[in-house]
């Protein structure tokens, strides 16, 4: 099966026509979040005809178009219910009328969580299982679930994308998402400076010193045996690994995947969360696996094919 | 539609032929969990026996019968999963072949917190809702949840069940479950004594005169006046409300409901929790209603005709 394939990020987006687990082509466009996504239709639709025409493969040999979205669609209806300060005029649009006068074909959307799950479950860390939960650490923590091989979804499309918004501690820090104490304001990378500069011992640690405090500076000072790097980089940790636990309380997964920018330290995160999750996880059956992520940014775009195939079937059935 | 129905609790069961929203007779048994279930087995088809004559109405027209279990059983199989130290020996038990052999009828089981939601769901708060989660507040801390009209169930029957072990605290409590800081651990009638016992000025307290500190004492010396049961209501209050905003995280539903006896005191507990889930949670779709439930013991027995027409039909679809 062939599919064409947007990733649209924050600053960027990557267009690809992928077939089954494989990416044939793929461009990258570089973007400015705050101008809209109406502007830059065209540009999608011109560099599919690119890519098509590079890569011999027509429109009408693709199964639809699979659109991984850095915010909150209904993949029911193709619509997007809420952006998160990105691209806030796709709110208004009509994707899927769009994508068939525009390129003649199916359309369907994802949040971009949803879309690495997906990619993993397809043709990285996630194969052959069908109970998932993907935890995504970067400057927030993004999430994704999948029970009995469909996605948790929700009757607002919320379920299982606020995996990191979990409490991690009930009297804790205020979160972007307005609750208390979540994970993601426990442990992600916009909590990381509010965390250093409370910490004690901060101002002689040589995190003081860093322009940013960011995850990079905290493992690699944590490494050079920086004690106030250490204990925060065990900290975060521990939340992830506590986080971790509560997903699999609620999901009931065999699997967690862990992907994001920090992992390349999953030497040193990955031991500490299946150590927790095997010990502290009420799972009389077994014991749940975890494991880092296979495919980075390409996940999205991989995960063209099951959304094509196995999500927007299942709507179909249900509605 | 009718059915025969059987909640199991740890000292006793409650069995009764119900007709879709009603039990139309009802008979209770003082039970001993450590015997064990089978030696209890006779005793209920001969009370079935009893209640069909006294009715009149028959085995034949009956849909099947129910078991709400105080424990893990899969609802696919008929099979019990675990036990939690009653009735031990159900795990062994072929309940579905001694319901089709004793009573000629179809078998159909859950675990009793599910049991509670379809009760609730069919009769009781949760009516004419189908995105839904239920909190049992007790000795332990139960829940289950409803997502598009069906059980949240997975791969292992443990998903949605174990919202009382999402953390609250990621540096708390030891809970009975294995894990560390649960709602359950912070704020349920097992850990109330020793959160009592560590709270400063407890020996100055109220609380300290009762022969056991309960949610019953705390709340009636919270109301009276006593500071530290007050501060510990609070703190437990708070638990719950921020435990019920990460449950909306979790399963994107419309309605929370609260069950267990200090529900007694839902004047004091639910506008904390409604507060803490509108002010608090991220549904930019709207308010995620929290309402007490109204069925008390009943529920388990009024859950039968959604478990038996809705649910099992459901397995069959998809096994």
């Amino acid at each position: 099966v062939k599919a064409l394939a947007i990733d649209l990020g924050g600053t960027h987006a990557t267009l690809a026509i992928v077939e089954d687990e494989s990416i044939l082509a793929v461009r990258e466009l570089s973007l400015d979040r705050a101008q809209g996504l109406r502007p830059v239709l065209p540009l999608f639709v011109q560099t599919f005809r690119a890519l098509s025409s590079e890569t011999g493969i027509p429109f009408s040999a693709c199964e639809g178009l699979s659109f991984s979205f850095c915010g909150l669609p209904d993949s029911r209806t193709g619509r997007i219910l809420s952006t998160n300060q990105k691209y806030d005029d796709a709110i208004g649009l009509d994707l899927p009328s769009w994508c068939q006068t525009e390129l003649k074909m199916r359309f369907a959307i994802e949040n971009d969580a949803r879309m690495a799950l997906l990619g993993e479950y397809i043709a990285g860390a996630g194969r052959g299982v069908e109970d998932i939960v993907m935890i995504t650490l970067g400057t927030g923590i993004g999430g994704a679930a999948m029970m009995n091989g469909e996605l948790v979804r929700g009757k607002h499309a919320q379920g299982g994308c606020l995996g990191g918004h979990l409490p991690a501690l009930f009297s804790g820090r205020k979160c972007t998402c307005g609750a208390i104490g979540c994970t993601e304001a426990e442990a992600s990378g916009w909590a990381l400076p509010l965390i250093a500069a409370e910490w004690p011992g901060f101002a002689a640690s040589k995190l003081a010193a860093e322009p940013e405090v960011t995850f990079r500076a905290v493992f690699e000072h944590a490494a050079a045996g920086d004690s106030v790097a250490l204990a925060i980089r065990d900290r975060c940790i521990k939340v992830w690994a506590i986080g971790a636990v509560g997903l699999v309380h609620a999901y009931d997964p065999e699997l967690i995947i862990i992907g994001g920018g920090v992992m390349k330290s999953a030497d040193v995160i990955l031991p500490v969360v299946q150590d927790q999750v095997a010990n502290f996880s009420w799972t009389p059956w077994g014991t749940v696996k975890v494991v880092a992520a296979k495919l980075g940014n390409n996940a999205g775009l991989l995960g063209a094919i099951p959304l094509l195939t196995k999500v927007v079937r299942s709507h179909a059935k249900t509605v």
